[in-house]
C-alpha cells in the first residue's frame, strides 16, 4: 500500500467502531461499513479516531479492528490510524504495528497539557522522531484537546518534520488559519501539505474556498462531503452550497458533543450500515425526543434533496 | 416598569454595545438599535451580556448604556441587565442601580471555578439573597463558564429562590435538559419558570418543541427568531423549520467564537442599525475572506427567503 | 494474597518505574526498589500510578512491571495497581490481569471531563460493576484530574459500592474533607474505609490528626512517612511533627509539578536504589541548579535529622 | 512619589483588604496594617491583588482603599496597584486614577483565555500602549490564570514595552524560568528588570539564589521574607535557610487555595494587625480544626525561632 503523502484530497471518513448490543466488537458490521464508505466515494478512511471510541478498546481489540478494516479495504484507499497516546512508547508500538499491517499513515493529536509554542513544537518534533519514516497527520482540534496551535507553529512543524504530510483541521473558528497556512506555502516558506477538515463538515464549503483539500470527518451521510467536494472541484460553487445547505440541519444536530456519536450511529444503523447503534460504555443514550428529532431531520433532508435534484 | 416574571416568552434580544471607530460609546446607534430590535418584534432586551462587551466598559459607561437603553425603550418591553461579577458587592451595586433606573430584572452567570453541585447551589442561593427582591435570570452557559449545572441543581435553585424566574439556556447539548426541567414542573416538583434559549438560536426549533418559551440571543436577524417563535406558537412547525433552515447557514457562521461578534456587528452595520462594526479592544478583525463569505451567505439567505415567501 | 480491605494503614509507597539511560525497563532496579521500600517500612506498594509513568508504558510492559514487582514482594505486603483508563474495557482487562497475577486491589481516578455530582457517582458505580469483586481505591486528586468530588459524593460511592475500600486522598486543600468523611462514618452513615494521603506527604501530620490511616505517596524518603505515622500512632505528636519538619524542605521541593519526578528519581538514584534517574520520553531534565539545590537540601536534611536524634 | 522601576528589591507585601465582621471596609485596620507592614521592613506594598479580594470591591471602594493606603504610606515606600481586568477601558480608568493619586505603578495579569505565544505578547503590548507611561508589573501566575508564559515571551514583552519594569514571578515550578530570564539579560539580550516572587514565599531561598530581587507575596509574617532577603543579600545563606525553614510549616499551611486567605487573615487578626479575620462574601470559613492547627503551627514556629536566636 502506498504511504500517505501531501497530495491527499477528497474525503477520508472517520470510521465509527461498530459494537453489538452487548458491547462486543461487531466485525461483520465493520466490513459492511467499509463497503458503505467506499461506495459513497470515500478517498480514504481513518480508524481509531476520537469518534471511533478508540480509548474504549483494549490494545488487542484495536489491532483487530485495524486489521479487519485493512483486509476489507484491500488497498483500494489509504487507511489512517489514530495513535495518539500520553506516552511515546505506546504510540510507537501501535504505529509500527499498523504500518506493518498496511496502514498508509497515522494521526497524532497533542496531549492536553501542552501550552506554549515551544512545548507544542517539541512534542511533535519528538513524536516525528519516534515514528521514524511513518507519515503522520497533525490533528488540530482545540475544542477537544485544549491545545491552541498557531499557524506559525504548524509551519514550524511542517518545516522540521518531513513526515508531517497532512493537517486534520478542526479548530473553530479556523477559517483564517487555513488561509494563513496556504499563504505560507504559496510564498514558498513551507511545503504545501494536505489539509482535510473536521467538525462534522459544518464549515466545509468555506474551508474548501480557503484552500482545504477536502474533509476528514464522520457525518453519517458521507455522500454530502463527497458531493460537495466534487462540485467545488469542478467549480460549481452554487451546487456545492445547495447540497451543503440541504444537509446542514442534520450536520448541526449531529455536532452535539457526546450525543453526536449516538446520533451518528443511530443514523448509520437506520441506513443499514451497522447492525446496532450501541456505543460501548461509558456511553449515554438517546431519548425518545432525540430520536424523533433525528427522524424528522432525516425526512426533511430527503425531501429537500429530492427537490434539489 | 413591571418586573420580569415566570411568564416571559418570545425573543429577548441580546443587545450589542455600539462603539464608534475609535472605541467610544455610540449612543445614537444605541437608540437606533433599540428601535430596530423592537420593530423586528423583540419582546424584551438584554444588555451588558457577554456579547454586549460588558467587561470592556467602565462602571460609569455601563450605567450610561443601561440608562440610554431604558430611556429609549420607555417601558415598551422589559429590559434585563447582565450583572455577573466575581464578587457579590459589585454585582449588588450594579443590580440595585439598574433596577432603580427601571430595569425589569438582572442576569447572573456562575463564576468559572464552581464545580460541585453544592458549590453551584450555594452560589446562587447567596446571590439571590444579596439581590433581594430583584428577579433574576440564571444563565447556564457551560461553554463559556466551564460550569456544568445539572437539571437537579437548577430545580434546587428554583425551589430555594423565588426570585429566580427565568433560565437562559445555552448548554450544548442541552435539549434533554429542557425536557428534564419541564418534566419536573409538570410533575409539580418545582415552579414553572421561563426558559429562553441562546447559542445564536442554532437549536431554536428543537428547543421550542422541548418546552422553551423563546430565545434570548443576539443573531443579527432577530426577525428569524421572532418569526420562528410565532410560527411555532400557532402550531405551524413546518413553517418554523423552513424559516429556520433559511437562516441556518448564517446562524452557523455567526456562531464562531470571537469572530462571531465581529460578524454580527458587521451585519448590523450593513443593515443600517449601527454606524460602525467596531469592537472595543481587545478585539480581532474580520479578514477580507470573512467579509466575502458573510456577504455571500446574506445574499443566498435573501434569495431563499424570497423563494420561501 | 489477601485482598485489600478497609483496614489498610501505614504507608503504601507509590513506586517509580525504573528505566535505563536509554529508556528501557530496568528490572534489576525494580527489584532493588521493592526491597528498599519494604526495608524502610512500607506496608504496601502502589504501581502504575501517575508518578509511575504508567501512560508511557506499552500494555505488555505494564504487565511485565506488575509481575516483576509481585514476584519480588512475594506476598509480604499488598500491591495496588493503577488501572485508570478512559474506557472501561481496557480498565477491566488490566484489572483482571493483575488480580490474577496476585495484586491486592486496583486504583481508579476519574476521567477529567466529569463535572456534576451525578456524573462522578455514575462513573464509579459503573467502574465498580465492571471490576466485579476486585477491591478498588478511589483516587481523589483534583489538581491532576480537574474533577472535584464532594464528601457527599464520596459517601454515596462508598454506600453504593462495597468494593470501594480505600480513598487515596490528595485534594488540596482537603483536610476538612477528611474530617467530613470521618464524621459520616462515625455517625454510622457510611462504612469506614481506609484513607491514605498523597501530595508527597506535605500535609501528613494534619491528615493523620484528621483521621487518615496513613500515606500513599512516593517521596524519595519513605522512612519519613513511616516514622511520622508510627510516632503519630503511639501518640507522640511532637516527635511526628519534628520528623516531618526535618524533611519538609525537600518534600516541598519534590512537589514541583513535572520537575518533581525528576528530583525523586535523582534522589533514589543517589541513594543507590535505582541505577539511573532517567525518565522515559516525553521528559524534562534537571538543570545544574536543580541538582545543586537538591543536594543542598539533602545535606541540610541529614544534619537536621542527626541533631534531632 | 517616584515611579516604580527596574531597581526595585526587597519585599513588596501583597496587602489584604480588611473588612468588619459585617463585610464593610475597615479603614482603621487598613491604617494599622500599613504601619505593620512597614515596621516589619516592607520595601513596597501591593494593593488590590488577588489576595486583596479586589474583585469583591465596588469601583468606588477600590478607589477608597487605594487612597487610604497611599495616604498612610505617605511616600515612604512605593505602592503598586492591581488593575487586571477583562477589558482595557476599565484597566486604564483604574490605572490613571491610582497613578494620579500617587501610586508608583500597576500590576497586570493576563486574562485566562490567552494561549499562544503571540496572543500573550499582543495582549501585553496593547496593555502597555493603553497604560501609556505608567510602569507596570507583569504577573506570571499560571496556577491562577491558566496562562503559561515562556521565558522567550517574557523577554519579547520586556523588549517591546519599556514600561514593563518588574516580573511578579509565581509560576510553579518556575525556578528555571528565573534562571533563563536572568541569563538573557546577562547576555545583553534584554533589559534587566526586577523580579519579585510570590506563592507565599515557599521557594524564596531558591528564588533569590536564581537571581530574584525579593518577594511580592502576603504571608502573614512578612518579617520572614524581609529577614531572609536581608540574610541572603549579605551572603549569609545558611541563616537565610534556617529562618526560612522555621517558618516553612506555616508558609505551607497558608498556601492552601481558598483556605489560605482565611488563615492569613486569622493570623493577622491574632497578631493585632486587623480587627476582624472576616472575608467578604463569597467566602468560606475556618473549621475549629483549621484554627487549632494554625495555632499549633504558630506556637511551634515561635519556639523554633527562639531556639534559632
Amino acid at each position: 500500500m502506498p504511504l500517505l503523502d501531501e497530495t491527499a484530497t477528497g474525503v477520508f471518513v472517520i470510521a465509527v467502531t461498530p459494537f453489538t448490543e452487548t458491547g462486543a466488537l461487531d466485525l461483520e458490521s465493520t466490513d459492511r461499513m467499509v463497503d458503505f464508505y467506499l461506495e459513497k466515494g470515500a478517498t480514504g478512511l481513518t480508524v481509531l479516531g476520537m469518534m471511533g471510541e478508540a480509548p474504549k478498546l483494549t490494545a488487542e481489540e484495536s489491532a483487530l479492528v485495524v486489521r479487519r478494516v485493512l483486509a476489507r479495504v484491500a488497498g483500494r484507499v489509504p487507511v489512517v490510524v489514530g495513535v495518539s497516546a500520553p506516552g511515546f512508547a505506546p504510540m510507537k508500538e501501535l504505529s509500527d504495528q499498523v504500518m506493518q499491517a498496511g496502514a498508509a499513515g497515522v494521526m497524532v493529536a497533542p496531549p492536553s497539557h501542552l501550552r506554549t509554542d515551544d512545548q507544542i513544537f517539541s512534542y511533535f518534533e519528538t513524536a516525528a522522531e519516534m515514528l521514524g519514516s511513518t507519515p503522520f497527520v497533525l490533528q488540530d482540534f482545540p475544542q477537544a484537546t485544549s491545545v491552541q496551535i498557531s499557524p506559525g507553529v504548524i509551519n514550524r512543524i511542517v518545516k522540521a518534520c518531513p513526515t508531517c504530510v497532512m493537517l486534520k483541521h478542526e479548530d473553530w473558528p479556523g477559517l483564517n488559519k487555513i488561509t494563513a497556512i496556504r499563504a505560507a506555502s504559496d510564498r514558498g516558506d513551507t511545503r504545501r501539505i494536505s489539509i482535510l477538515c473536521g467538525n462534522g463538515g459544518i464549515f466545509l464549503t468555506e474551508e474548501l474556498s480557503r484552500g482545504a483539500d477536502g474533509a476528514m470527518t464522520g457525518f453519517a451521510y458521507p455522500e454530502m462531503m463527497v458531493d460537495v467536494c466534487r462540485a467545488h472541484q469542478r467549480g460549481d460553487h452554487a451546487r456545492a452550497q445547495d447540497l451543503f445547505d440541504a444537509y446542514l440541519p442534520l450536520v448541526r444536530y449531529e455536532l452535539q458533543p457526546n450525543l453526536g456519536l449516538l446520533i451518528r450511529k443511530y443514523t448509520l444503523a437506520k441506513r443499514g450500515v451497522i447492525a446496532s447503534a450501541a456505543l460501548r460504555k461509558p456511553a449515554g443514550r438517546l431519548s425518545p425526543q432525540d430520536i424523533a428529532e433525528t427522524e424528522r431531520l432525516i425526512a426533511r433532508q430527503e425531501a429537500r434533496l429530492k427537490a434539489l435534484g
